[in-house]
């Protein structure tokens, strides 16, 4: 199996004078680090703040796009046509692109947010339209989808890079989909559970499903969480546990190729 | 003097489901297009339809940025650090540039909006915020900037491209500045009398002045209005009268010169 | 059958120097005002204009809340807490109640707004806590809801007065819903066809479907629009024909009764 | 002296996902909440979370309306009209009107936020706007306002109730105003020195200025903060150094007189 990974986070989801997540001790986790972008968390200069501690990393960064809906933090489903969700994408990327040169960084990788995540995994005129924007904003952008999602679909059919997408501290269901997390236990706060789980994936493309059984997932990219302290915890602990087995932690372009 | 000059004007300053000013009509009549890019005005949408029709229409395109003021339409002063107008600048740019893609365009100039426009011609801070913007995102990018302003100051300064700015139907003082919309007779609904001082700006450089004196004005790019149905029919008989006069009204990299 | 019956319309969906429908038109039509409280469209100012105009008009308003979506005018569905929602509601009455005390008005009945109306429709649990704002701000307020719906099911569990509204210019289906607007025809832009619907729900209760077959709806307040030209054009000739056809055109608490 | 006094704190300046300042620490600690209003931070639910609390504790509750600047926490000045202004002001007001009815409580005063209050005090116009809107809505409110301010001017000409507000942990000029934050050692961050100087206040009317030279000045209310955690410890030591020597700490109606 994979002696390779990628960790990454939703970083930068702060807004004006408002803050959230612990950005700074994520970043010195992860190798990627997925932005937000102004439509439901992140402004102007959160993601210069990013960009230029990115830099200084060596964190590979992506655009995080979610709905424009700020009080919801993107966390509501919304109901949009595709071709709006689309043009709000390719905003959300170009953005950033243009806050990233001021750390001569390129944007190398789209990971949606929130609800908007959700719903394009599940509904093909969104993950389409996400698909879209990358091929006409930037086609070497990596797209972030859960595995067997309509995101990765939406991907493959337009040729696009697919990084899939694993979770160290949720349960997954026999479906490959995540346990609800009104499930109590289906989100590991234990640091060691999570590290379990996600060694399991590495090195074996397996997770223990939440029924006992074990299903296969493949994938390239772990997500990890900063947005209460025992998060950062789980982090820290699947971080150190990577390393000391000896699996190469390395940014999104390592891992899938650059342009 | 000069027989070519850029007709430009403020476009796309619709937003959801709100409309402004008659964009299908005044894009018939300029060659660039100030495209509000989504913090005073305008969104993903309305950016893509008009870079869809600069497309088509030979019009080329520049980021229009304003405050991050939606409700007071970027018109209310504000005062906040040249840093985060900055980085605001840079994110409003890029996510203009992503749009363009869509048409195939490059973004090639950069006016600011309103009450922002206003405050960088006379502040050193905002005005050298926005030059660093486009030194930082896209050096290429022409700076329109009021002849004389701190503006322009700030363009020549960092080396970049500078189209000056000149109006139509505005009266001046004699120091140069426009005259106040408060003081009556100073916006010029009559078409001819806009188009007599628009030749005259671009045949003789100067303008009969409120006081009645003779000034200066060197001006690369005239500003029209589409915001009521008057100056629509003011743009249109200024173009018309310049294109009689045998004077070339071409974008603005054709006349300034572009990367 | 009835002799009597309201004519409502949306209003005040401007919002900053974005305007929207022909307010001043309209508010000579109707005898009640679903005034927009500043979430989906509308603001402090044109809420306070519209307020005076009512004043002086004779026009009785009501509350017009909507989702927290100005870019969406609140008419794309967003899945939301209950709880939240209610006190959204909530705050956007009083919003309404203080600025209509520069009147010397009281706020007198709530609709909602776009998809928050179709939403709380078929949701007990939306429909519920447009009901409890209701019930905690101002008990006394009209609940306008689609004859049949989950709204008017809530209202009457919480024993608040409604209002059961019909539609004019819309065709309905044989159950007593709305049909499609996306099916050709559904809208009635003809104000005569219009005004046949509105006289056969006021005088006989009933509609003719879309099926041909006749059903009966039980109304106290038709629905009238303003968002575009042939709108006004419609809720002026049902208007001139409900009172050319002696049926009183009253208020909301008029016709409902008030505290 | 005065053997009573206020203690207020601004509250509630969470909105949607994001949170700021300790609101359950500070409510614990004083007397007056002002409740942001959902323009420059606040929300429908936290304010309901808020007046919920200040049932609870026998908090009483004002209004603290903002500029509509969210990303700018209402810390930018920002020019606009004063008749816009007013209806904003009243906008907010009836909005926690009416949120406070979960509570069963009224709204007992009006306080300005951030760079509204800073500029009000020095501008009759925006000071009218808030008194004004005071007036229409409910004229048994206390402004709020600094002592000798345009806005104890404004409240005085329209026969408002004024609370003058002073600082524990501020210092001032001889001339009665605030020293600039950006002089150092003018926040007092050490909760002694903000004791000393509360209890001078209320005992003697008076302050030492910046320059050495003792002031008087005649206060109402004490404002202290919450949006730091040394803010807390000073707030919480100035409450118990108030409550050791005796002095009663009412709510403000208590102070001032309700209707």
């Amino acid at each position: 199996m994979a002696r390779r990974i990628n960790l990454n986070a939703d970083i930068a989801e702060g807004w004006g004078a408002f803050d959230i997540g612990d950005d700074a001790a994520l970043m010195r986790i992860i190798t990627s680090a997925s932005v937000a972008c102004g439509f439901h968390a992140g402004d102007h200069t959160t993601m210069h703040r990013i960009c230029m501690l990115a830099k200084e990393l060596g964190v590979s960064i992506g655009a995080h796009p979610g709905f424009n809906d700020l009080w919801g933090f993107g966390r509501r489903e919304i109901k949009m046509k595709p071709a709006d969700l689309e043009y709000m994408t390719a905003y959300q990327i170009g953005a950033l692109q243009a806050i990233a040169r001021y750390a001569g960084l390129s944007v190398t990788h789209l990971k949606a947010h929130g609800a908007l995540a959700n719903m394009a995994a599940n509904d093909e005129g969104y993950a389409m339209a996400l698909a879209r924007a990358i091929k006409v904003v930037d086609p070497s952008l990596i797209y972030v989808a859960l595995a067997g999602s309509e995101m990765e679909k939406a991907g493959r059919k337009l040729g696009l890079r697919i990084a899939r997408e694993g979770f160290a501290d949720r349960q997954y269901e026999e479906d490959g989909n995540l346990a609800s997390r009104s499930i109590p236990g289906t989100v590991f706060r234990e640091p060691g559970k999570a590290l379990e789980q996600a060694l399991r994936i590495v090195e074996k493309g397996e997770v223990v499903a939440r029924s006992g059984k074990v299903i296969k997932v493949e994938v390239d990219t772990i997500c990890v969480h900063g947005d209460e302290p025992s998060a950062v915890e789980v982090a820290k602990t699947v971080r150190a546990g990577l390393d000391k087995a000896g699996i190469e932690v390395v940014t999104l372009p390592e891992l899938i190729g650059s342009r």
